[in-house]
């Protein structure tokens, strides 16, 4: 993903906020000129990091945003993922037992979105995903994720299963989350080097990404209609792993 | 909330396969004369249980629903609310502590159908929301929530103040949750007869709200952007007392 000059658009108070806390990363912004009283903070605070401000119609904004854009766009050098191999080294520069999630092929950039946001509270070391088949980068997962693909680092993977090979080679486990799975997710042990598996929002994991799993867990349903969005299932997990491991801290 | 007999449009496969499950709830069935033969089985349910089935255009389905409907509308009879006191009754009849979501000022459709999915999956006693400045029970909450709003007992209140103090004659805890609060939420004894508060999507419980409080919990955060989408954190505290009450019962 190195070496791509292009610009996306991001759209959306909180995204372009974020935006603007990386050095250099936004190039221009753009402000619908109905909405600059509204926008004066973000404005000054581009002025103030020297970024070129434009006042453009609202139509103008309407057309390179796909959802609530608030009256501002902000043209951005995509942000550069890391390689599986730099990933790895993440947990011993932190000094934490490695924590890893692997999402398979969401397609839906709420879910994305909102799976990079829970990433980011968690302090998790990188999420990787597979380019083909999923949802990828697109502005509006930045806009679900209230920016925080700024924050988290990103592997992608021509195919995730070698990213799933790599992990098990540094002795890292692999915990598939699926309604089958035997035992339930507060039974597994986080604490080891884990990276958890996630599935897309209908199908779950593909079959052949089960059986690479070393452990599959699973939420316990207690209701009628049993089945939770993947991005909350992914918060109850990541969760876990924190509690988990927050205790043997202490 | 009882007595109206208004019937109202549910759009989307889940939430009509859902209603299709509760005896007498749906009056009828529009199907999009473009989907007929994707929608086969939907159909075949609703004539076994002897549900009229209109064939309509597609613009006309497009008319009644305000997100992606599948080409199917379902007209329902609208859900009855139980009162406070009734919800007050339901741990005694299922042998159970006292476990109850109180909703403050929820707007986002998305989110608060949300919430109802996860209440659903955590088999919790009942959801209390505020009909003033709140989204209610509106068709996009259906959908959002995958039909569980069938599924899981909802009490109105004109303020959830009244539903507060009410629990609390009754011994129940009420546990707010916000970035503020000095514990985290595992650090919280969740196996006590309790009602957790969770706020609306910018601004938190109310400070009033907050005040009323026996506790306020929080997620606790390592990243940067540091904020979950409400219904995420919800799944997050919903399950802890999943995790911890199951841990009492060994």
């Amino acid at each position: 993903m190195e070496g791509k000059d292009r610009l996306i658009y991001i759209y959306g108070i909180n995204p372009v906020v974020e935006a603007l806390k990386i050095p250099f990363a936004v190039k221009e912004l753009l402000i619908s000129k109905n909405r600059v009283s509204k926008l004066k903070e973000i404005i000054s605070l581009a002025e103030k990091n020297s970024i070129s401000v434009k006042i453009v119609d609202e139509t103008y904004i309407e057309k390179f945003s796909s959802g609530v854009h608030q009256g501002v766009i902000a043209k951005v050098k995509p942000k550069k993922n890391i390689s599986l191999q730099e990933a790895l080294k993440i947990p011993k520069m932190k000094n934490q037992p490695p924590f890893f999630l692997i999402v398979d092929l969401i397609e839906d950039p709420q879910n994305f979105g909102s799976i990079l946001r829970i990433a980011d509270c968690t302090g998790i070391h990188a999420v990787v995903y597979q380019q083909k088949r999923s949802v990828g980068l697109v502005p509006s997962v930045w806009k679900a994720s209230s920016g925080a693909v700024w924050h988290v680092n990103l592997v992608d993977m021509n195919n995730i299963k070698y990213a799933i090979k790599e992990f098990k080679n540094y002795g890292i486990k692999i915990i598939g989350a699926e309604a089958s799975g035997e035992k339930i997710f507060w039974d597994a042990d986080f604490k080891k080097p884990l990276a958890i598996v996630v599935g897309s929002e209908g199908k779950g994991l593909r079959h052949t990404v089960k059986q690479m799993c070393d452990e599959i867990v699973k939420i316990p349903m207690k209701g009628h209609v049993n089945s939770l969005n993947v991005s909350v299932a992914t918060g109850i997990l990541l969760f876990e792993v924190i509690r988990q491991r927050s205790l043997s801290c202490q």
